[in-house]
């Protein structure tokens, strides 16, 4: 359970009191406005606020490329468009503030992405609650045998076990010396900025995270990739839901051009014209390294 | 008269219908929304959407340092202490989007900020209207004779009428030229992407342009500033208003912390110390240049 | 005649005087510094400084993915996998300075691009010199018939004559009236800053242009590409040289990837499925529209 | 000791091995070149590679103001004068390349500079060693009771022993889990993008870090002061001591306008003003907050 009483009440509060505005508005992300989703066992992900809308990129792009958009007359084929050819300014239009709660791991994989604000629970302020991600079963799992940065197969038995009792009594333990480090009952107490040291990285955090939708596309690309740590894209799969109701002509559009899409090299347009033809290319014929031609292969498999 | 009768209706159009919004809302900028606010002879700046207000700046710092910004309950407060400190994520937390027309000079400056998105009219796809920037008469400044980068008094009598007269024929000549060159009446008729070459750099572009507060606030320390060249200036003058409603309490703090402040140097700050204790310091016995020194008692004069 | 012979004898001399330093060095970019690249009528590139090298770019991966990197074992193959998956952080690590000249309205393209340094020469503080972009007969081509944003076929007879006249008396008399602006002989002379806004955008500018190599890549994409206005990718190509010889291996990665390379919607791939089946697929029955099965159907025919 | 022989071996090789450059080379540079600066117990910082040094400042900012920079005719005077009126663009154009050790709570801190380049050894990828930061005894610090975000005294006797205790003992279990949680001896071995999560903030981590000398003077003005945390102040003033023999007047500049000076509100100098003709001003005449005031008074201290 993610929430307190006192947030949720927050929450029930903040969703109960609308205003009257003249800016443009997305109907299906106001519905998710505050809620917190639920994300892994203590995190959630929810929506502050939001600028713009699929109205909002066609505009922008009107403005840039004037008489020159009134060939593509409706706006999906328009977005389209712009997402075919890479044209970025027009969905940097619109911004969105998300609330984020996730493990400290985490929030070292996404904070590498660049372009956006944040602002992050201090620590060196505050006391960090005691809430640690411990994986679920399904999730506890080996190191890929093929893949260096990949995972294979959930552990089994003792060892999944041996595993859980580690991460949890780890964890407490470390917790329990940095809540006595910082008592001051009976002591002078460690500084926070120095008692933080002893948390293992998967202890919760928190920020708000702002972003362009074309910055926040990019980090859905890398993130809700099928090669992305499981716990990281959980995340990103949230925010995907968030976003298809949100902009759903440039959700779809993404969906189409960058989840589901590929960017071949001139080596394999090369094979596949071939291949149209009906030639057997094989990866000795390819003039691809073995690790491409798996990759090649995957797709048309 | 910047907007042409169906720029007014458009206007007219969003301003009259309110939607529903669980978003912040700030009811300083609402009345601004869309409005165009005329600057220079051609030009306007005005607001197209808004994300954040005072209240979301606290609530970013409160996410950030927790427990630690109990102690500066109130927001004005805590506003000016981020200000005083230099704290610049909480301030990112608002972004606004505003629609500018100005002159292609102005442009060219206005860019060189690059934290921003932008969407520009494009004179590769589209025919840039017939409008120039022509300097009314307490605008059209002789070169200062002190400084490189800066402007004297008004030009006067004759040589002020030949300056108009070359400024005004010259941008009707090449526009025309424009015009006749780009006509694929009776000939091929020259790529626009080509013919806007011929146009002076006081033709008007205009622009989406979508900033975080943060950024827009020293955009605006800059080009608001009394060395600030006029035309972009006008420009700064005019969104520092919107803002100041949009805003209060950060534009207060702004006002007197950044456009109304100073840096001083060690040396400087030195200086102070012993004027303070009564000493009478000159440019000689103060450590400084020249320039230095005359910018030291310009604050103090 | 791009240079004169004072920056001339400034160049012999930079390059007359090797120092020793124990940075890596790119002995392909060595025999470039300094010397200026002609491109268009008065225009020209070169290489001030830059840092790193192919090697460069294989030890920032090594950093970062330690002994996982072990399993590519040569450097271009790591390059070329890094290339592939997208990864822009070690290809950031090279760094490159150039000094270009270039007409004002291609300036204003390429400053489009945000993720660069630059220092442009100011027409504020300092006299612009009377040199303008004049298309040279081939490049002076009529508007494209089917495309908003390209041009067709070179004018012809008559027309180029009067479009060449226009383009080069409007710049000289436009000239002419800045000098005469601002000249302080008889007068006061009217301040540069608004002089400026009376020459047109052939006029050349000059500017320090520094960018690392990942953004330098994506810039050479967009801007080498046949889509990209002429006048700009003479300017891409004449650094594709450049980068060529300075890191080869990423160069050709580059090539095969990106220049070469086409990205594919998941409709696209599916498309190609069913070819490689031996189906026969048509617009029709693509699932695209009709601007994307011209584009598709370029790619394969 | 940070560095393991291998490390050592190749550090001498990388210095042992000069190469001639027609590029600007500082010598003050070249000596601190690959050597590892050790910091806290563990960590170092050393130098990579870097570009430009005090001339290329004013080279670019000679091409900038063209004629109007030939008033300021020495080098320093000209980068005084830059780094006074926040001209930021001819700092860019220097760039430096480290590589540094630090434990992940510090890199946590140091990451929020998002305008750098950034590569990091991955744990995902690889295996971290067994190296903690422990403070030394004078750096085991309390809470400060007036700060919250600062520390007072060091601790004392038993409360000392008893923080380092943890401190190790914690460091070393959760390590000794880790390897035991990856070891694929008789087990399936977990993920190491999952056993990571068990290992604390004061690991040691390490990346190479990119950055132009503008925004690397600001992280050193944040990051260099009295008020930021210890842990990575060090590194801040290891690195003053870098650019001090890399770029000397430009660092005498910062240190005396930056690191020295202060920033007063309007209000404050107003204060100046009142306190220089001899009036005595209190914090209640002076119209600051009681904050404020102790900030100023200890200016003026």
């Amino acid at each position: 359970m993610p929430l307190s009483p006192e947030q949720q009440a927050e929450i029930d509060a903040q969703r109960s009191a609308p205003s009257q505005t003249l800016r443009a508005t997305a109907p299906g992300m106001e519905k998710h406005l505050y809620t917190a989703h639920p994300v892994l066992d203590h995190g959630f992900v929810r929506v502050i606020d939001y600028m713009g809308d699929d109205a909002a990129i066609c505009q922008a792009a009107r403005v840039s490329y004037g008489k020159g958009t009134k060939s593509v007359s409706n706006d999906e084929g328009l977005i389209r468009y712009l997402m075919r050819h890479w044209h970025s300014t027009p969905f940097e239009m619109c911004e969105i503030k998300l609330h984020v709660k996730l493990p400290v791991f985490v929030a070292r994989q996404w904070i590498r992405h660049r372009t956006a604000n944040v602002n992050e629970y201090s620590a060196r302020y505050s006391i960090l609650d005691r809430e640690f991600y411990i994986p679920a079963p399904d999730a506890l799992a080996a190191q890929s045998e093929v893949n260096n940065q990949g995972r294979g197969k959930a552990l089994e038995g003792d060892e999944a076990q041996r595993v859980l009792k580690y991460l949890t009594e780890d964890a407490m333990r470390c917790y329990d010396h940095y809540e006595e480090m910082i008592s001051d009952v009976g002591q002078q107490g460690l500084a926070r900025e120095l008692a933080r040291m002893n948390l293992p990285a998967n202890i919760y955090t928190q920020w708000y995270w702002k972003v362009d939708l074309h910055n926040l596309l990019h980090f859905l690309r890398l993130r809700a990739d099928a090669h992305a740590q499981y716990e990281i894209r959980v995340y990103a799969e949230e925010i995907c839901k968030l976003v298809a109701d949100w902009v759903p002509f440039a959700y779809r559009a993404f969906e189409d051009y960058r989840m589901g899409g590929a960017t071949l090299s001139a080596t394999a347009l090369d094979c596949i014209r071939r291949m149209v033809k009906g030639e057997k290319v094989t990866q000795e014929t390819s003039g691809m390294s073995k690790g491409e031609w798996r990759e090649f292969e995957g797709l048309f498999a």
